[in-house]
Order: structure tokens, then sequence, then C-alpha cells
């Protein structure tokens, strides 16, 4: 058996997440562990409160991180909100629809599915229909912006939507938070959930969420009790402070040394500001969009739906796209994601997110990716990229 | 709002976890980050189920962390495990024991609670009793340290007599792994969790887990899907590579850089060699009791249950607790815990775990408790408790 330490390859990060870590990022990590009840961490658990309200645009006092990665921020707005015979109408586009469905039903809610195509945005009319039809409904779910394909829907007018007719929402911003603008109290969205290691650029393993006073209103009128005693937003609130009064209750310990590297990509996004932050996002993406164009490669989504921070790429026929990945990395260092699902074998994944939506990176990137598609065989036109991204960058 | 890096003061921790983290496991959160999915990630996964091998003693495939802290290591057992309806066995002797039952009846089973006073081991008498009594008893579970007292049960005979009676079992082993001996297949135990901060001396925040055959079995022949998606075993097999074939199914993304840092801590681990770190824990606990009693204070917890790694002290009358815990963290950068639930105000605990079982963590503990003590004007023996430890440490 292993003695050895780990020492890790130092990889470009240019898939669906983790993105690059910042160097700050990476060095808070490593900084002295202290209790989880020392008054100095309780202190910086309040700042992080207020980073969050800052990234998620809200006022919504119940917001915090979950000491868990983003399929566990999922959960604990699905076990908080649907009860036993509750009816949620779930948005499917993509992967993490699929992902809700199965959170709904193991709520022992029911289900009911609005079914987009994979690469669309979710259809805001078929929404509208569903909820006409389903008088009931409590909630709305769907995602922001799907990880999987790289569309991303109208949250504000899905939201509105859900509110004219007495809904909630849950709303996945897993992959646009801190990316493209997410607007939480501007959309009324009341349980909104996303993840550190996409436009944070943090280490994965945390989930910020959010919840609005209705969303609050609605857990303290359970007839049940939450499912799961590790979600439960009463005991969570208790720990966060978010009772009022200045004692916290024990619940689990926080993860200490992740929520110092939170804080910290917090305070470099604050540096950077929200509106810049997204600016570079888009302007990234249209360099990089330049490149790949330039190179005769195609986009598997319509560009009034495009996530400017996870690009598909449609494969070239007949070329060995897991060779193509691997190649990337072992000669490269640079890690691509690869389709998801049913996405399998049809796209990669270009993620140009947080720390990762650089000049460099996509240059790099770029270069790469027509050095293996030429060595490859592909019918590509070689030599065009890197000048074509190169132009963007340049008027940026 | 604030946009200052946090950085944390230096204290040596020595309440109920986390402990003082060792320098290279800290140099070890802030290496690169690479993906979840990268072939050096994944063979670095298949090291860490290793190593939580030899650290539980088992040989049980089912062995990996939990990508979130204890409380949901524990509620993986009970999900996995407890379908509704079903009859389960709770040991109460602290909070750990409570909070087990509320698994129980949020998986919508029966709670047959065995209580003994908080303090004292969990009697192995009673729980026959239990067992004789309710024959379609499915589980018994039970906490083999309970981190509330430091108190510390007969694992061997509890799994021992469960197993006779056709019962599975789920044991916290929070705080003892890496601290006194945890035995997983020596005693039988079907579901065992532990936690990373404690006497392993990494960052809280992932949750080791072991499964028995029988437990893999048991979860197989479920008659409901388990109620949480992200603690569903089935699926976090089919990441974690337990289903047989190369191929990772995609779950989550694994919490990486904490994942570095707790393949070092287990590095450091196999270094020490597990007999020695247990050899170490109860050296330790020696030279601090010579210390506390020659200070006349007295242990909370009888000699012959008493967790060496987490030791109970009686507070002295007239002494205002929180404002001696208060001092010692201001002025000599020094964390104790306090007592919780109704132990609150009876005992202060004092962790020697892991990296923080040191002579040197002794030293300073126990000078800086007779300091404060002696200027709250507290009826000790002031001057011969550091005298006394060197003593037992000298002789170690």
């Amino acid at each position: 058996m292993t003695t050895q330490s780990f020492h890790p390859p130092e990889r470009t990060l240019m898939g669906p997440g983790p993105s690059d870590v910042h160097p700050r990022i990476l060095e808070a990590l490593s900084r002295p562990t202290i209790g989880h009840l020392d008054p100095v961490f309780v202190e910086m658990m309040e700042e992080v409160k207020g980073l969050l309200q800052y990234a998620f645009r809200t006022e919504n006092r119940l917001t915090l991180p979950v000491s868990a990665p983003g399929s566990a921020g999922m959960e604990m707005c699905f076990v908080n909100l649907v009860e036993p015979g509750d009816q949620v109408i779930v948005c499917k586009n993509g992967v993490f629809g699929n992902r809700m469905q199965e959170n709904v039903e193991r709520c022992g809610g029911t289900a009911i599915l609005v079914e987009d195509e994979w690469g669309s945005p979710v259809d805001p009319a078929k929404v509208e229909e569903a909820l006409k039809a389903n008088p009931d409904a409590k909630v709305v779910a769907f995602v922001h912006a799907e990880t999987s394909t790289g569309a991303q829907s109208d949250a504000a007018t899905l939201c509105g939507l859900a509110r004219e007719h007495g809904c909630l929402t849950i709303v996945d911003t897993v992959t646009s938070l801190g990316g493209t603008p997410v607007e939480v109290d501007a959309w009324g969205a009341d349980a909104v959930y996303s993840g550190t290691q996409k436009c944070l650029s943090c280490t994965p393993g945390l989930s910020p969420v959010t919840f609005s006073e209705r969303a609050v209103e609605a857990i303290g009128n359970r007839k049940t009790k939450v499912q799961s005693w590790f979600l439960d937003l009463n005991l969570v609130m208790g720990y966060w402070g978010n009772e009022g009064g200045a004692k916290r209750a024990y619940h689990h310990t926080a993860p200490i040394n992740p929520l110092y590297a939170l804080h910290e990509a917090l305070v470099i996004l604050r540096e950077e500001g929200l509106e810049n932050a997204w600016a570079r996002h888009a302007r990234m993406h249209e360099a990089l969009k330049a490149g790949i164009e330039a190179m005769g490669l195609s986009f598997f989504v319509d560009e009034a739906h495009r996530l400017p921070q996870l690009n598909s790429v449609t494969i070239p026929e007949g070329v060995d796209e897991a060779r193509v990945r691997s190649r990337l990395l072992e000669q490269y260092n640079l890690e691509i994601g690869a389709g998801l699902g049913p996405m399998a074998g049809k796209i990669w994944r270009i993620g140009l997110m947080g720390h990762s939506a650089s000049a460099t990176n996509i240059l790099n990137c770029l270069g790469a990716l027509d050095a293996v598609l030429s060595d490859e065989g592909a019918a590509i036109q070689s030599g065009r990229a890197v000048p074509a991204a190169m132009a963007k960058l340049g008027n940026g």
C-alpha cells in the first residue's frame, strides 16, 4: 500500500468545472485551521453570508453555503420545500432537470414534467400551459444554466409565471453564478442553489444557497419533518445564526478551510465587481467563438441561448473524441469536458469559468485543439483559430 | 461590505474537534486543483480507499469518504439501511445517540431506545434485553466514542450481540478512528462512519464510511428507493468505482482539495502506524491526567470507559466556565471545548486528538489552565500540574 504523498500535475481546467482555482484561493485554503465556534470564525461566517448576498443579488437573510457539493444544495431546496403529495412542475432540458425529478420523487412528491430538447432553453409557453393545467402545483423547478448542454433559460420570465400562479420556484444556478446575471431578487426566485467550482473558481465541495421570505414561510408551515437531518433548514438556520440572537446552535462541524477559500473567492469577485465579471465572461466567449468558428467547428446551442461560460462544440465527424481529450490532457495538461448522457460523443464542453475565462487560456486551448485535431486528421481549417481569437481579444 | 481577505489567528485546538491540522496536511490542501475525472485523480481516489481500509481495519470493498461532514456520513448509513416501518434499536448515552434517533424517525423507521446515563458506556445487558424483546428489529445503532461525554462503549460485544440476533449494526466512530482501536472486521460491524477532523487531524468536511458485504446485500434488497439522492449508495458506489469495471458514473463533483488533505492525513497515519498512534494517544492521556489530577480537578467519566482523546473534566465550583474558555482563547490562543446539552456548565472537553496529542500541547494547556484558574480564584493546587505531566512524559 502507498505511503507516498500525492502531488497532482498542474492542469489548465477548461471543462464544465472545476475551473482553474485562483492562487489566492489555494493559499487561503492552507491558512491555519481554527475552531468552528471560534468568535473569529463566526465573524467570517457572517461575512460569507453578506458576500453571497452580493453575488446572488439578494437581500434574503437566509443566504449561506451548504457544507457539501452542489447536488446537496439541490437536495436541500427540494427536501425543505416539497412534502409528500406535493405537485412540482419540473422543467427538463438536460441532466440536471432529470436529477430534479429524482429529488421530487424521493421526497414523495409528484413531478409534472415540462420537456424541451437538450440544448434548447426551457419554453415559457409550455410552463404556462402546465401551470394552467395543474392549479394545485406548489413549486416550479428549473435549471437556469444547464451544465450538460450550455443552454441558458429565461429565469425572470419563468419565475414571473410561477408567481402569477401562486407557485414557489427552485432555481439551479450552479453554472451561472458569477458568470452571467443571476438576479435572485429581481427575478423573485424563492430557492436558489449554486456551486463553488464553476464561475467562482473555488474548489468544489460547497453549495451556496439562498431562500426568499416566502420560502422560509413555506418551510415554517410544513406539516411533516424535513426527511434529511443534515439538510433541515430549521437546524441549519440555527447554526448559521439566522434565528436571531447571538447564540448559534451546534449542528455539524463546518468545513473550516474550504470556507476560507470561498470567502477569498467572493472577496476576489467583489474586487472585480459582479458586472465586470459578467462582461469578462462575455468578452472571452466572443474570442473563443471567433477561434472555434475560424477553425471550421460549430456550436451546439443557438447563439441566443448560449452560455458564455460553457461552450458546447459539436465534435467533427470521424474524430475519436476520447483520444482527442486524452491527448489534450497528456500533451498539453489541458482538460476539456466530454458530453454527458445522450450528448456523449456528440459535443465537447469547453468551460470559460471564473479564473479560467482568460486570454491566456483561450489561446492555449485553441492552439492545442488545432494541433491535436490536425494531427488526428480532422477536417478543420488549421492555423486560423489563434489569430481570429487574438483579433477579438485586441478589440476587447 | 468587506473586501478584505480573512486571516485567522493561530490557535492550539484542544477541543472536541477540529484538532490541530498537521502542516503537511495544510500544504496538501493548497496543491493545484485538477479535474475530478482526471485519471490521476481517480488513481488517488483508489489510494484513499485503500488507506481508509487500513485505518478502519477492514477488507470491506465499500470503503470511501462521503463528500460532506460526519453528520452526513451518519445520515448515509441510516438512509441506506433503514426503510419505512423498520425497527432500529438506538443506544442513547449522549448527543449523538439522540441524533441517531432523529435519523431513524426521519427515515420512517421506529426507534427502540436503550438509554444509559450521559458519561456511561452503553450497557450490553440492556441491548441484549431489547434484542430479545424486539425480534423484528433490523438494526442496532450505537456510538463507539461519545464526543459529548468522552465515554467509550464496547463495540465488539455490542456488534456480537446484534449478529447473534440477526441484526445489522451502525457504529459511530467519529471520535475514535485513529485514536483508539477501531476494528471493523474483528467487531463484525456493518455500517461505520467517522469524521476527518478528530484523530486524523485533517480539516473538517469529509466523512469516511465503510460497509460490510451484509450491509451491501441489505441495500441491494431494499423495497424502496433511498430517500436521499446525494447519499444513495447505489449511485455513490458507481462514482467511486465500486461496481466493477473501470468506468465511473458521474454523480457529484468530489471536493478535490479536501481529498488531497485526507490522503495526506492517511499517509501520515500509515507512516506512524495505527498501533503507534493508539499508543501515543494513550500515553498523552496519562500525562494530561497526571496534570489535571495534580491540579485537584477530576474526570467526569470512569477510568475504565474513558476515551484518551477526549477528556471531560468536571468544572470546579464557583468558576465562570465561559470566561475561563474565553481567557484561554484570547490570552493563550488555546481552544478547549464546552459541555454540550445537559453537560453545559458541568464539564470542559479537552481534546488530545491526532496532531494535538503532543507533549507540547499538554504542557501548554496545563500551564494556561493553571494560570487562568488561579487568577479566577478557583480552588486548585497551582504549580503542580506541569511538573506532574512532565514526570509522566519523561517516563513515556
